[in-house]
């Protein structure tokens, strides 16, 4: 069992990312106490892109997990598949990280039924381990081992909450699209545009974001203002690239697009 | 891995397809920048041709998923299969597209519960990584690898929409009818009837389309119109032929039947 | 491929049936057009037997899948089975009928979960093609391949009828029952009784037809009046046949079975 | 296939049946006309007997199957199984019934799903076919083959008919418990108790059927006089009797309990 | 199929059991006449031990099912399974009961689904018989097999309950808790405590008793007062055992506990 | 099957327990009894720590089975799998702890679907026996074999809780969490810090605990507590350590937030 290849889990080179506060400093005391860790945010803000960060200088092998409602019990711990001499067992995800001391990142967390993230109970209190049921086996995480999960507060229906015996086994991390400056280094730097552009696009997505709750259910994110910013700098016309990569993805409401439009042109009319 | 045939996935012959806008160069720098698209628009207008068109321009092979509430993540990322030898993966197509550098077009995107949708997640943001967790393999997508997605935003229920958190990883375009004067060419083009005829099929379909929302979900479409013409062409008297192609297919409606009747018999009667 | 086996589809005999109105020519053109066609109507109008006679007629072959709820799409397209040497693919019969060039016949589709019946999409479009993605093959239609569907648009619930995006594929005739010297001409032929009767048992159907909507959901149908008929041919009294053949099988309502005995007694009694 | 053998679903002794009208005469005249038959009525009046009856009489063989809301297509049609040579094709009842000419009796029809019950369709109008769409065969029911169902339309919850493409297939019949003397005469026959004691029981059970739909869903069956009858034979007394055979299995409600006892003590007190 | 063994299904030594009334007389003679039983009774008052009970004495075979809400018709039934010859039929409780003239005891049963439960209504009538329609067989029933069911009236909601066509079948016999003579007798035989601790346990149980549908579902049952007598024996301070067995487990409810504890204190304070 | 390795199963090292009452006593007592147990109370107080603790105190193996509402009866009994000899059975945990004398711990068991938890009845009574249906087997519990259950009766939806008819088959102990002097202890104890912040630590966790059911689901728990302790220890601020290990995992509501922010400040601001 010592011999995983965490090889294909390692991440190569540094990812690109701009801390914007202490938040190095406490995942890094975070992961030293191996407490699982909770990263919430809205989508497109850099929750995912921290994991990668952090597996990166921490230099421990990442292992993801797109959560979604149809993942079983089985998709996370493993199961048995037939060959040529019967049933083998084939790990999990959850189960080769808890194996190999990865950090085991379960993106969009809620999107999963809460029913089948209980698994991860036994692996995220003191016991650290993981009963396979169906195997008959009981793993020993690894000491490297850590579970963080992610997920977005903002718009999440009633019905798709953690569970508070969930949430009592992880601390927790509150991530925000980065400040103006920041953020405008940030397009400038992913779409290669200059920073008067940059500029404008951070302004446009300022407005998406205070009509949050306002007929909006999220505002524009950074993913989208880099996009805005590489069909610029292909040649498009600004305002053109700005509904086509900003306005139009975000809303099918005709009011909520002129809204948007307006502000486009505002900075780029 | 990287002899996949790509040959039963590229577009032989160029499609017939008219723009109407700029949206051949604003998808063509929407590809350069390998930025996800998403098309919008009414069924029949021409979303699914168009991807095909760019296909061919682009000269990258096309895999189409038509989306449905039953298809799961197995049927877009792939399965174990049983063979003489045991189990044996099979790619689905999201996979095959990703290794092949395929444009994967998931048509009608919201007839898919959007949980299996998130299976793209990975695909749409920075990391252009999917998971197989079953297989325990990570496949990074081939630099030509793009996501097109397309939907109906006219008459989708409540219950059906993509989740913010999908719709923030795509750059999106409109498309809508053709104006009468290019609708009235694709009509006489594709069903050999006289433009006078094409004309007056045409005017039917505007006078449906004042109706969505008023009784009707969708107005006729292009294609409708064109069935219409091919079976003028064979000589059914146009007052039939617009009842058969037109107006029974639309509604079950009395009511709405008898207003498109008349609809006919003005250009028709 | 070439030699798939299209003699079990085969229509060996002409079967009967009786033309109401221009319903065969304009069928003829909608196949010469290759229109996928719609049949509306009635339970027991004879919409079935009205695509026997065409692909008898037309001398194509004829595959019948009754839509149910259960169906999936696998039930249509094909499946992967196990035999001796692994898993083998088996064309569903849309597959099967898209490469033999049959008449694919869709009987009571909104009983089919419309999720389903989105599969057919690509089949009744410009594409004619259908994605086998399970398979990683593309079915390219046979020039000679239809499909036609047919449902009851009288009492379907509201949960339960065709997307907007499925109906725009399709041309569509309406059926209904024959008007009442035609209808006697068929009961008298099928069930072997004088014309004197036949009119008899037309005029009780005409009666119950008359309730559709007033506690009936449907009329009694040509097919129970051949029933009532052979009954009578075999000696039973009449109206002991038709409270048999005609009023206990339509409605369990002690109300509506007085008033359908009392059409009965005005003939028969 | 013509060796299919029937024998298993041959009834060896004529099962005991007393009629009480002219259902004997009018179902052979069905089955000669090859009707298919819906059987209604309450609980125990005897419908599943008469079917026995009718298929010994017409020495048919019978195959029965007890409808429940698990009941898939496949249960009735057919699956393929895995055997050593890969999966080989097992008949379901229904198609059994098809090949052998059998009288398939649906026994509770309406407690499957109506979805299930649409694969009966083909069979029951003038196609006389069956498609196996998995296995790719369309089944030529033989001459001899009808089909029959059941159902009790006293207690049937508005979520649970048949559907009116359903009921237009069938001639019906209506079965009730039979007249007292008739019901004395069977429950004195099959207890083996005398006649002053199958009375009383008998108007035990009158006193119940007036109770239907006044707080009982049904009245005292047949079948229940018959084994508390033979309690009685036994020398248990017989209002304890009445009340384990009759009372207490009809209603959990104490007061109804109460009713009916007080009709126990006033024959049997 | 003469040879099954029944030896792991017979009672080897006589389970101890206090009749309180003509119960075994009764079921006696209903066994002799081969009459299905129904037990209706609150939890824990006897019913599945006097099933034993009568097992032993009738020196019969007892196959007893725990019923719940997955279970399926294959489960009672049987199902096919794959050995290395191919898949071999396994018989399900119920058929192996049939075959052997077992006692089949189906406990709780209206925790199964009722649509599960009509599986058994052909054993309980005159026809004594199981098709089992996925292997092609027809079996008769032993003539010593009986099918007893039992349930719980008090508590069940009202989705929950058996169909009509199913208690038809059915004689019944009702159970409570024994009287307070029986029951501290019972307490003192089973958990070794003198007959004033039985005592004053039996007088906590009645009240407790009093208040169901006041706040509790289910009083405390003779197995709690049993438990609770053995912790006394074994030194635990009276109350404390009684509220460790018999008012923590009984609810959740701090007022409910208060009054229980109240009246424990009562007795042993 | 008396050569079952209960090797994996044993507690090797002494568990931290701080007893808080008389619970070791009772729980010796009631095991002594073989009683199942239920353990009720807050997520993170202790309960899973005791069962651990209890287990190597009586040297007993423990099973442990996290409840999830996926979990089927084959879950908790055992399945068929196939191997190269066809199919062989593998127990589930509750048979193999049925089998070896373990202690089998249901954690969370209202997690589970009570449908499913129906299946421990038979082995928490006095038959102490299992049915292993599929198998044909009926286990006999090993004398050692007990049945632990926990749950949190605190905000469980009033559609998860116990059956009445499990409920009567447990003893019960209540847990909370320990009062703050023997809080102070652990937490000093487990994070490493002096007796001044965990005095702090435990003071804030007491001002959330009273927030319960005003806006909280649940209080912060002991776990919690000795998390921030770890980030304290390690020179994080105790501010954000609180912040990230108390407030921001058990509440995305702001004004809570808030509320929790504050207590911190007061405390360590």
């Amino acid at each position: 069992m010592s011999e995983i290849d965490s090889a294909p889990y390692r991440i190569a080179a540094q990812p690109y990312y701009r801390p914007v506060g202490n938040e190095v400093d406490l995942y890094t005391a975070a992961y030293a106490a191996r407490m699982p860790m909770m990263l919430k945010g809205p989508t497109g803000c850099g929750k995912s892109r921290f994991v990668e960060y952090m597996a990166w200088k921490l230099k421990r092998p990442l292992i993801t997990v797109a959560c979604n409602e149809d993942m079983t019990a089985a998709d996370l711990i493993g199961r048995f598949l037939l060959d040529i001499n019967g049933t083998t067992w084939r790990d999990g995800p959850l189960t080769l990280a808890a194996r190999m001391g990865a950090i085991c990142y379960l993106d969009e967390v809620v999107e999963a039924r809460q029913d089948t993230v209980v698994v991860i109970h036994s692996l995220t209190d003191h016991r650290r381990t993981l009963p396979l049921e169906k195997k008959g086996e009981v793993v020993e995480a690894h000491p490297d081992f850590q579970v963080v999960i992610s997920y977005n507060p903002g718009y999440q229906s009633l019905t798709k909450d953690l569970k508070p015996s969930t949430r009592q086994r992880f601390g927790a991390m509150v991530f925000d699209f980065p400040n103006p400056d920041v953020e405008t280094e940030i397009v400038a730097h992913e779409a290669g545009v200059d920073s008067i552009t940059a500029v404008k696009l951070v302004e446009v997505a300022q407005r998406s974001r205070n009509l949050r709750g306002h007929g909006l259910d999220e505002g524009i994110s950074t993913r989208l203002l880099v996009y805005a910013g590489r069909l610029i700098a292909m040649g498009i016309p600004p305002a053109d690239a700005c509904r086509t990569a900003l306005v139009r993805p975000l809303t099918d409401d005709p009011d909520m697009q002129d809204t948007l439009d307006a502000a486009v042109d505002t900075f780029f009319g």
